[in-house]
């Protein structure tokens, strides 16, 4: 199978468990040494490197998860991520690197659905453990205003 | 060419469909003994079987274009799907299985767009004379609030 | 690798390209004796030729980015292209035709994010100087209301 194809199936398999609450699965989307970050266009422009979210180790993403369960804030509305096919450019030593758009779509209690967010992956990918896993995911939003509380991961 | 490949397909050509109002094309992409439901994700993970729609054979869903066509009630707006890339199951007797993202705006004739319905398809699939098509379908919509007439097939 | 799939990275790459702003790109995706028409689904199926805009040629397309710099209009909000899979025709001696559905948000400077535009890239789409380009590319608007400005190519 082509990088585009498999890089195309992980970010499936990635949605889908967010979307589905499987929030316990989505560590192991990663490295043990992984970056994951959330950052807005603007600041990612200006190479700021802080942004909304950072991690750097899959501990760190499990204690997110934990930290989700237990606020509790995610259940009172749901998200569905509608991602696009990705540009894949060279493999280097350091993975696949991957840019991707994505859209997020949130549907309130009362059933009323909003545009969440919209933005690009920026990703390096890696072969581990017989999957693809994320070395690193940059999560560029285009919007420069976020929700104070960020319930999920993106 | 892959399951995922042939089920994308598959997909973007039944969003075409719809979305270019050649519903009368729609019921070709199920089996005569099929299964196609739209419900909520909460009736869904509740295991309510009825929902908001609910056809066992082609033919119904043939008569469900009928209806449509008669009511005439969707020409006063416009759908636009956009289907995301499947994760696709072990392939059992029972066809392949696959979950897919979906989004769909819609368009009103005053030329407002808005986000009309978000949700997965669940899907078992199975090759019939000579194309793949759904012998189940089950379209779980994020919101539990639904337009009162459900215009179009989603 | 497949039509279906060799067309999809055009599409990813083409929106990626806008999305990030780098609009010079943007005519090296057509042949220099493109057409390309930004149009309404009402005046397509009518017909109708003209469109909110139309370019005859690879020089019409870098006029067109020389003008939106210099008008700098694009700098107030930025667009985000969620692209689905292609529905791949015969290909002829006039190319591969290919219907896309996309989707583009519009982000505001304060934040806001809407949907900008739903509808159909219909393409015919020819190998040249080692990579698929446009030949044609009729961009047909679910929506006949346009902003007054369009700001960036769709």
């Amino acid at each position: 199978m082509s990088d585009l194809l498999r890089v195309a199936e992980l970010n499936a398999a990635y949605a889908a468990a967010i979307d589905a609450d499987r929030l316990e699965d989505w560590p192991d989307f990663f490295v043990d040494d992984c970056v994951y970050k959330i950052t807005s266009a603007e600041n990612h422009k200006r190479g700021y490197g802080a942004g909304v979210m950072y991690a750097d180790s899959h501990a760190m993403l499990r204690d997110r998860v934990t930290a989700l369960r237990s606020a509790n804030v995610y259940e009172r509305q749901s998200y569905r991520h509608i991602v696009g096919l990705p540009v894949i450019g060279a493999a280097g030593t350091d993975g696949i690197p991957a840019e991707t758009p994505f859209l997020v779509a949130r549907i309130m209690r009362d059933g009323r659905t909003d545009l969440f967010a919209t933005g690009a992956y920026l990703d390096r990918i890696r072969e581990e453990a017989g999957r693809l896993r994320f070395v690193e995911r940059i999560v560029v939003c285009d919007s420069s205003h976020f929700d104070t509380l960020l319930a999920i991961p993106l």
